[in-house]
């Protein structure tokens, strides 16, 4: 069973604007190190997949700017959605795509745009995880052991401990459960049996195929009509026709909630989804002794606390200010509270709405 | 005896930053309207005075730029100061120049960085207070009514009315006060006899020139000294050795505070100094229903109040944001609470400490 690694690279990152864009999102970015994140996602897969093996799922319009990022693919190392529909139709028509050659191909689908910087762990629990899904017909996610209850993420209850695989254990997952508020998160925490969902899954294409057939059996009955066209001319076409009848819908909601073979494997290893700018700021250390930050071509800074600045061609000025965020790009420049950095979004809805594509 | 338009342009407007710059300070920059403030102070003094008369004080670097925007100055226009050593120096200087050819021309003295748009009244007022100085060895200095409890201003305390010309009144000066704190600017409000002291001054040269003889006489006698070289090849070598001797003092300290023969004016037209970036805040008007100025390519404020965003070629974004100065130009960005704007010279003194010239 030759193991697939599938990277969902078609996000916008839309709480990372205004350096995250429509046709440059946060994936192409440097955020932290010298390789974007696109590339580091890339690079871990390798360890658990061949070149050949890898899978970008992706818009037309993002492959270019990715293939100049990881020069050795080749048209085949793409999945191309006409347009995005959410992580389902997604996983979906990768799954559908694989089970053409190798229906028990094993898929390890990871998010382009998250940070993982302790790669032994991550591949240790991947390669757990692909034991697992050879040998059973199950639909794995990696849960990550939370360190504190953050609101910004979703959550994962494991159920009973069905086995283990060296010292790595494995769940039957209970509930997913919704990003939470803050008294929530924290009795998670306590429960000691939620885990942060990571967005990563694991499973045989034709485990997939035969959820989707169940729950969600529009999607499959668009994609199978599609497949009919399958390396024949009119298929890209029979796919436009699909992705414009089926609904959005994720992952999450639309199988791994509703189905019965769901597993856990829990993570070990440090992992960040970058959701949004104050991750990046406390990701960035602990600034100077006033907690600032500040990347730019100068800085004078009077009474001003706790202020992430990325201004690469500017001196920044602040004076009594604190808690900001500042991000100053060719063409855009974001001042942002910083506990109101998840509402970023609501600037790129604001700009939709004015029809403001250039800045988008 | 002819009137000489004087306008101090000597000032770097360090409060203005980083708008103002040392080779392009406040008086060269349009803060309201289509001419710039040099300009706007040039043509209301043409009323007063012949084109010839006008004398702009100020140092050689600020000769190229100010003669760019009023193009038929020549250097007889033009009294230089080899540096900046505060009012004192300057009106001294500018008086012993007057001297040399007319003792008796009467200098109106204006700075060159301030905003008022009641021509018509300023123009009487100041016609008054030429009538006055023509007849009286007197010192006479324009107090402007107040209309709120400033206290980023200095205020003149009137003494005795000594007299009308016309409907306008004439007062000896009890006292100068320094910026008040709010109590005491509204206990001055309160009381009414006190104005704001808007830095103009009117005088015939030779009683100027008494005075400093008497309350400056250091400065008297470097500056009689040089102007024995007048119109000789070795003046403007004097006059750099007289500066260097010289201290510097402001006209207010050395000579108003001190002399007997001093009097008020009121002047009933608006007026301002534009101190700071607040004060231009204030001015620009009320803004969309948040208080909001935004003069940038484009806007998407949310949660947003009370802002002055001043970023011409960019969009301009900010979420949970309140009071703040959002000043972008092609090199610098500034960030500045509206309550804390005095203090943008403090980020000039910052960067002087540390040596960043190019941003002065």
């Amino acid at each position: 069973m030759a193991v697939y690694g599938v990277i969902m690279a078609g996000g916008i990152g839309s709480r990372f604007w205004p350096q995250s864009r429509k046709l440059y999102p946060k994936q192409l970015l440097k955020v932290f190190g010298e390789e974007t994140l696109i590339q580091q996602s890339y690079n871990r897969l390798l360890k658990l997949s061949s070149k050949e093996n890898i899978l970008i799922v992706t818009t037309n319009e993002l492959v270019p700017p990715i293939s100049e990022q990881i020069k050795e693919l080749s048209n085949k190392n793409f999945v191309i959605e006409p347009l995005g529909k959410n992580t389902a139709p997604c996983l979906a028509l990768t799954a559908f795509q694989i089970a053409q050659s190798d229906p028990d191909g094993v898929m390890v689908v990871v998010p382009a745009d998250h940070l993982i910087r302790d790669v032994g762990v991550f591949n240790k629990t991947l390669d757990t995880a692909v034991s697992f899904a050879k040998e059973q017909d199950a639909l794995i996610t990696i849960g990550i052991n939370p360190t504190h209850p953050e609101t910004g993420y979703g959550y994962i209850q494991n159920g009973d401990l069905i086995g283990k695989i060296g010292d790595q254990k494995i769940f039957k997952v209970k509930t997913f459960a919704e990003k939470p508020n803050l008294d929530t998160a924290k009795r998670f925490i306590e429960s000691k049996d939620f885990f942060w969902n990571s967005g990563m899954f694991i499973w045989r294409a034709s485990v997939l195929l035969k959820e989707i057939e169940n729950h969600l059996p529009g999607i499959y009955e668009e994609f199978s009509n599609a497949f009919k066209y399958w390396k024949t001319p009119q298929f890209n076409e029979q796919i436009d026709v699909a992705y414009k009848k089926i609904k959005g819908i994720s992952i999450d909601y639309g199988i791994m909630q509703e189905a019965d073979n769901v597993f856990m494997i829990p993570g070990n290893f440090d992992w960040n989804d970058i959701g949004s700018w104050d991750v990046v700021a406390k990701l960035a250390g602990e600034g100077d002794k006033n907690s600032n930050i500040v990347n730019a071509k100068g800085g004078a800074l009077i009474d001003t606390k706790n202020t992430y600045i990325n201004s690469p061609g500017k001196l920044v000025a602040t004076v009594g200010v604190d808690d900001l965020i500042i991000i100053d790009t060719e063409d855009v420049l974001l001042i942002c509270k910083k506990d109101r950095s998840q509402d970023v979004k609501d600037v790129v809805d604001d700009l939709k709405i004015k029809g403001l594509e250039e800045y988008l």
